[in-house]
């Protein structure tokens, strides 16, 4: 079955070294999707380059709303906000896509603070590794926030029926860690975690990469994104694993009112082509509604109580 | 050249595992190093398992210092400081460790915290990695007293000229990170260092793998040790590595008086077995003495100043 027509909205001027990679990952992107279709926000050269690189059939499936400089990044959150787009991706700056993200699309119940999600493939199958970015200096409550948007997102995106919920640190045994650490681990002791979920304790770096104990593992954004980075070059320059199966260079940003993916400052071509591939997938399978409709005003109530 | 002749004092009971693991580690110690002594420090009929599985002339190199319990630990640094043993090795708990070493070694000139200082092979040179495990919740003030240590270390133990210290953030651009971040950035900026050192900004999680920009990379020891030990199982899952080429599972404790090896809790006999070797050779090679030898009350005075 061919997959579903979606339309995504990129930022073309997200990036360190954009253009010339937004441009790169969008042709890409077009080529391995039939069904993929591209609005493309920022200046109109840019987006004439990429429409200018695709047979004229193609070229049908490449739309483009303009845009310069800071607002690119804004207008094409707007898109997805007004129904021009299903999906958003950037390579902008986190924070600024983050609170463009939250102000543009509201906020899933509960949530008061969006995480950036990784998948990380293991032996034992995939870990959700959040935040990678989004939370920096998180409190405690924050990271409780973090366990409902990875319980949901395990749930919905992998089919995990009752997602394995751990709190990174420094050590398993209770107690173990810094002050918002152990503040975290009470009140997730005491939690109820939605889309069966439950909390199983605290768990090392190594287990982002096992994936033994946990399908789900949260941190804060600092955290997070050092591990997150320090794994990408690793594998990198240890080779020896197949391509597949090293973490991708792209971002699903839970907690937001509509599907958007966050790619690295420093990604390449392929890496904004995997950014769109994800947000075409999390569009087709409905991750966002789906994810977000796994939230009641419950889990609310136990978010705040801490 | 045969290798001076080193006695180093080890915690029988110290690990996971232990006493076996720290049986094997010392046998394979032994074996491998005809100049290595070893001040067995713990229970007498583990120091005898040891003693029995060596031929009798191995068996001159093995002594025993009774203790039981918790006390193991502590007797095996203070067999340190009363010279009975010129370094220690233990996989007990890292703040224990510390602290025991703290109080039984006195500290380094300007250095109010020890920290845990791994050494990471990169394409590009070796990667001094500190805090691992001792500092958790950092001050500001804490982070500039690692790279203080990481400097003097990456030039006396790896003959670095001028060491480049860089401070592990989620971005290289001046003010990214989260508070303490920012704050011993800013205070990084304006010292001294000592060894020739200079410090060259921020730098990513990728830098502990690549090497590119830092020989000396600074964070608290909650992230680090998330990061060092994500980064050892990457190596172990991925392969393709020689074995030479992946993080040693032992650190040197710098800041206090002695020469002290911490080796994770998790420790396997060989992981014992490099925590005792790279005892010896920081021992052989005055590395300790000749670091904090490095340290003047200037760089107390800038280190205090924020």
């Amino acid at each position: 079955m061919a997959p579903d027509t979606v339309r995504i909205a990129v930022d073309l001027l997200g990036g360190d070294q954009a253009p010339a990679v937004v441009v790169d990952g969008a042709l890409r992107a077009c080529q391995a999707d039939p069904a993929l279709h591209l609005l493309l926000v920022g200046p109109l050269e840019v987006a004439g380059e990429i429409r200018a690189a695709l047979t004229a059939e193609d070229r049908d499936r490449v739309h483009h709303h303009e845009a310069t400089g800071d607002a690119a990044m804004r207008a094409a959150v707007h898109a997805v906000a007004d129904g021009h787009a299903h999906a958003v991706v950037s390579a902008g700056p986190t924070g600024t896509t983050v609170t463009a993200a939250r102000l543009g699309l509201g906020r899933w119940p509960g949530i008061r603070r969006a995480a950036l999600a990784a998948v990380l493939p293991t032996p034992a199958g995939r870990v959700v590794l959040l935040d990678v970015g989004a939370s920096v200096d998180p409190s405690p409550v924050t990271l409780t926030g973090h366990a409902l948007l990875g319980a949901v997102y395990a749930a919905v995106a992998h089919g995990v029926a009752a997602p394995r919920v751990g709190l990174l640190s420094i050590g398993v045994e209770p107690g173990k860690g810094d002050a918002v650490r152990r503040a975290a681990a009470l009140l997730l002791a005491e939690m109820a975690l939605p889309a069966g979920a439950h909390y199983v304790g605290l768990v090392e770096g190594d287990e982002v990469v096992l994936g033994e104990h946990a399908d789900v593992v949260i941190t804060d954004g600092f955290t997070g994104n050092v591990l997150l980075k320090g794994l990408e070059a690793a594998y990198a320059v240890a080779g020896g694993r197949n391509p597949n199966d090293v973490p991708p260079r792209a971002a699903a940003l839970l907690g937001v009112g509509g599907t958007v993916v966050v790619c690295h400052g420093a990604a390449t071509g392929d890496d904004l082509a995997s950014g769109i591939a994800l947000a075409a997938s999390l569009r087709r399978h409905d991750v966002v509604t789906a994810s977000a409709g796994l939230l009641s005003p419950d889990h609310e109530v136990s978010h705040e109580h801490g």
